[in-house]
């Protein structure tokens, strides 16, 4: 395992993008996004997924050079078409767009069809945070969970996440799938060759499973503690695509490029939704930020049930996480260093 | 268990309340949020809580005279303060704001500080669902849920409603506890004297427990699917209470009377969160409806475990249960009925 500075791995991200025909300021954010996740310990969602991204653009289903525009639009909400983008690129100005509004009328909402992955969910959300306010961020995904009761994968893992600002104290950030793992947990238990908890997946007849291999064999992910997981990834499926236009459900393309999308689409791409609430719009800033400090410390200091395992505040672990990569790099196992050299090659690029 | 119609119910939690001094018109209100949800067979929430608010009253904890009002405002946001009034009577008022601002800006979003239990959050979600509207519902309750590595009650179990609009289908309509399992689900298990399953809760020491009686000794709920649930509960405690001046963690005042709130309470009262926004500010309502009856005709299809267990939309239960007893009417267990008895004979009204 080797570590790699994040401005190295950076400038690495913006070169792919770039020489496959991107425009620099896009390739620039869209490498922003990605080595976040490295950055935050989210390595599924980091440069491991680069070459994806790639493949995606030479079997003609990412656009990198796409200008996405505003189809609808109100004081506080607008629709935009990605015009079949990364979600990567197009996110954050989205989401640039939901703060503006929420500077103008307390909050806004942007829905988004015909994109592409849009990387963590959390670089999405935290953009909001500098300007005080809350953001919100969810997509939908291409189909591993299956509903309660059923055993045909039809959503995503479609994750949510909400970024509150904080005093003193880092800001709360949670972001998660839907799912009760997502598809890195299965990832990082395939290589170390183990068992995974039951609930994670079942068998395609539905069976409980520990077999992390089971999506490989027609299996499906299970959503978060059962039928209320399968609702709430439904409610993100709906707003990120039946609002905003994209496809949904078992419609939505994969992300692989060696599947193809089905046929007779309801929508364009997949869809994400953004948000961003003004706090200032409910109270002053500064006392809710007071709060939130109170918040944090007292749920520091719930009692613990093992004296050695703390109450962790959600984004904590992120943070520290990032702070110690800052300082001591990015390590990428050999799997997905291997891939970059390979994808460097072909592009006439050194890692 | 005798069977009591719908109207009956109705008029007869109007004169629990008015007889108590509230308003006529807020007894209406309030009667209508109960009666929905032994309509919609969330019985927990119904007629059975009627004395814990009258005692609440009794206590001077709840003012059924209570005039609210807005404290800070935007285009798309309110706060507002509810004079220590019943979350059943200004939730809907406050819903009724937010879709008007949704009417006039695309969305509206109201924090609520200073109220009391609002019932089923599912009943203010769903009155957007007319205006062809979005609806979102939340609010934080008193503590009872652990949070992870944690065996100190610091959350409600503070539900979530989103309810979509549909064409010729049922809404969709997920409204859920973000615990594994909500109180009304224990006492079923204990009435029965049956063992729960694991994952409810814990001991007061933090063990696994498949006891139904654990929180009697000290025990804890669980959240949701783990520390996923503890962080979408603790989103809807923040958006419900730190943002609007509420309590919040292990400062929410006790539903019960006989429970005496904490001193130096950093807020007032309990708080909500509720959310309306307009359908055709993000594309046609046509469209939406089109493909939302789509999305849940797909969903009724997925692929079957058992053939004879349908895969269900969230919501449907309920609207069959609705159906059901709008019909035959609503059941009444001996306790509940005992419960209610009582109350009338104290107040000089019969049941």
């Amino acid at each position: 395992m080797n570590l790699y500075s994040k401005k190295h791995l950076h400038n690495f991200v913006q070169h792919v993008f770039t020489k496959c025909g991107m425009p620099a300021a896009d390739a620039f954010q869209a490498a922003e996004v990605l080595i976040s996740a490295d950055l935050r310990g989210i390595d599924s969602h980091g440069v491991a997924r680069l070459s994806g991204y790639v493949r995606l653009f030479e079997a003609g289903r990412a656009n990198f050079n796409a200008k996405h525009k505003i189809i609808h639009e109100t004081p506080s909400t607008a629709t935009i078409d990605a015009d079949a983008g990364l979600g990567l690129v197009v996110a954050p100005k989205a989401m640039d767009i939901a703060i503006e509004k929420a500077k103008n009328v307390g909050t806004g909402w942007v829905a988004i069809q015909n994109s592409n992955h849009f990387g963590i969910a959390g670089y999405h959300a935290m953009k909001a945070l500098p300007h005080d306010m809350i953001g919100i961020a969810m997509t939908n995904a291409s189909p591993l969970v299956a509903p309660t009761f059923s055993k045909e994968r039809m959503l995503g893992t479609n994750p949510i996440c909400m970024a509150f600002p904080s005093g003193n104290q880092q800001p709360f950030v949670i972001d998660m799938a839907t799912s009760n793992a997502a598809n890195g947990k299965l990832e990082i238990a395939q290589r170390a060759k183990k068992e995974i908890p039951l609930g994670w997946v079942q068998t395609k007849n539905g069976d409980a499973s520990v077999n992390a291999n089971e999506l490989k064999s027609g299996g499906s992910l299970l959503p978060l503690g059962g039928h209320k997981g399968y609702g709430l990834g439904a409610a993100v499926d709906i707003l990120s695509a039946v609002l905003s236009g994209a496809n949904y459900g078992p419609w939505v393309p994969p992300f692989v490029a060696f599947l193809n999308p089905l046929e007779n689409l309801p929508g364009n791409g997949i869809g994400h939704f953004l948000g961003a609430m003004r706090i200032d719009a409910f109270r002053p800033a500064a006392d809710f930020k007071l709060h939130m400090d109170n918040w944090i410390l007292r749920f520091k200091e719930a009692e613990r049930i093992d004296p050695d395992q703390e109450v962790l505040i959600p984004g904590e672990p992120e943070f520290k996480m990032q702070e110690e990569r800052e300082k001591i790099g990015i390590p990428l196992i050999e799997a997905v260093e291997n891939d970059l050299q390979t994808l460097a090659q072909k592009l006439g690029l050194t890692l």
